[in-house]
């Protein structure tokens, strides 16, 4: 990434332009480098869990005005698509995985660079100073609210919370496996305490992150690679009959199917949170006994509803999100943060 | 299979002798006589879908005695184990999938011919005129109960209509659609029906089987041999998003992923209830966007304890699974019965 003087348009009508105060780098700002989307378009501001201050708003713009503290959403809630009448839906059909939202909905950019456009992510784009985001991609939070402590609600921390609260629906007194201990799969580790798990079982190759693990609520931490047997087994001997919940929030064929065989043969839940490419081979009676498996998009929550009221479950101190923020760096250090990433979370 | 003269020994402590009155055969017993279960043990009394009257009880069988009209029941429920307490799930874990319960659970079998044992299948065994079976997988029922029409509530009907009621958990007002209209198929849409979904899709490549689904309840049924472009993309277009649950009641791996393709990207629900010994190949975002894949045992049920239920229910005609009834053949035509079923669902 370089860091370039880039002009940003004011806002049209039904956008908002947002001063944004900090932004979080997830793993997928990282797949979007390395190629991994294939519509995506160069050049890209990249980011997509920011934070930041309402600076001006377009026309017809009602719900926010300037000095709003705001979160950019990377999936919208447009409230009129038939998703977002759904109460069960958080999937706003105005969001689109295949094409990542190059441009603003009227296909146009409000980015330039030596007067060559350049490109939204998401649309929101919150690697920047400055960004334009349509209003139905917006939340308004508490204007008590840290920005750069909040700012990783916008993915990550709300999509493995999420998992757990929303997706899964941990019951209280249940046993749980998160596959996985980034920033996603230690934010399930809160979720399923919050939702009153009696066991939380952390499995992750590095052993390191288990003590931010045990910090956050795990009860049990497991390296697969100390084990003689697969994880899959050892953790169903650990449980009697499985968990009831397994995660994964990894992003890799192998441990899907592992958090799938972990869970309860009959009544067991599995989310899969990590993205892959590759395809996936199971064995169907791993299903036809019963248990249930699930994806899970930004954990559930109907994004401009609900990340308020996370923000304000924040601000209430009900979980700690600040022991995921591992470092801060200036806007000129972007590609530290990446290489910083790449230790932590390897591709 | 021959009709032989077979000796029946009386019930041992805890275990009840039953004089069959009527049994179903299910492609279960086909896939017995196939090879398809590894650890079968012949030769074997097939059957598992009968119904009958208690003739005597071995020691301590407190729950019914001789006269009683009773179903024997392929999954048991003995109420003790760990699955059994718990109120979600309906996996005895007196039930071997692995290993076809082809012996009583004390390891003998109560059947001899000509001096030579014969084994069990399921414990139950219902292609008999008596069969011995532990008092935990007997379910006794209403006496007015007609045999010969309810015995398919040992396993097709069941978990067909179990399929719709308890793992979808189908909403009133909902669409859904089910893959192959056999007996179980059939069932789906009774479920389905019985919840009130809105619109029924019956899915099958025979298109004679269509007035019965419809007389059952279907609103739509489409034979994908007659279109030209994928069903799922069928189903999606007919329903704007998706269907919002979608059955497999076929056991084809191509099956199961168009119906989980088939259902709402973000909310759908696809149960699968067809067995198949293929691996199954899946594109991960199938599920990453928010798709739940399940499977079913039995349709969910308690089986000791919700058999009698859904007998009062047919007494009471909540729905009519006389019409699954196609052909009624005395003992000696049992060879028949499997030609029938193989023209009605070809392996």
């Amino acid at each position: 990434l370089s860091v370039e003087e880039v002009e940003v348009a004011p806002p049209k009508a039904g956008e908002v332009r947002i001063k944004l105060v900090a932004t979080g780098i997830c793993q997928t700002d990282d797949h979007l480098l390395q190629g991994c989307f294939p519509n995506a378009e160069f050049p890209v501001i990249p980011g997509h869990e920011g934070a930041g201050i309402v600076e001006s708003v377009g026309e017809g713009v009602t719900s926010m005005k300037p000095g709003d503290k705001v979160m950019p959403l990377c999936i919208p809630q447009c409230g009129e698509c038939s998703f977002c009448r759904n109460p069960d839906s958080n999937y706003c059909q105005k969001f689109h995985i295949a094409e990542p939202q190059n441009l603003l909905p009227d296909k146009t950019s409000r980015f330039s660079c030596k007067g060559k456009q350049i490109h939204h992510f998401m649309w929101i784009s919150t690697f920047a100073e400055y960004t334009v985001v349509p209003e139905y991609a917006i939340a308004k939070i508490d204007a008590a609210a840290p920005l750069d402590k909040i700012c990783l609600f916008g993915c990550g921390f709300s999509t493995g919370y999420g998992a757990a609260i929303n997706t899964a629906k941990v019951k209280p007194g249940s046993t749980c496996a998160i596959f996985g201990l980034g920033g996603v799969g230690l934010s399930v580790v809160m979720g399923c305490k919050a939702a009153g798990a009696s066991r939380i079982i952390a499995v992750d190759i590095n052993s390191d992150k288990f003590s931010k693990a045990k910090e956050l609520g795990a009860t049990d931490c497991v390296n697969p690679r100390d084990l003689r047997k697969p994880i899959q087994e050892v953790l169903t001997e650990m449980t009697g009959q499985g968990v009831d919940y397994s995660f994964e929030a990894i992003g890799l064929a192998d441990t899907m199917i592992a958090a799938l065989a972990s869970c309860n043969m009959n009544t067991g839940v599995c989310v899969m949170i990590g993205v892959t490419d590759s395809e996936i081979s199971i064995d169907p009676m791993l299903l036809l006994t019963g248990r249930t498996w699930k994806g899970t998009m930004f954990g559930g929550w109907k994004s401009r509803e609900c990340i308020p009221k996370l923000v304000s479950s924040y601000l209430e101190k009900k979980f700690n999100s600040d022991l995921l923020i591992t470092h801060t760096l200036p806007f000129a250090e972007v590609n530290k943060g990446f290489e910083l990433l790449r230790i932590l979370l390897p591709l």
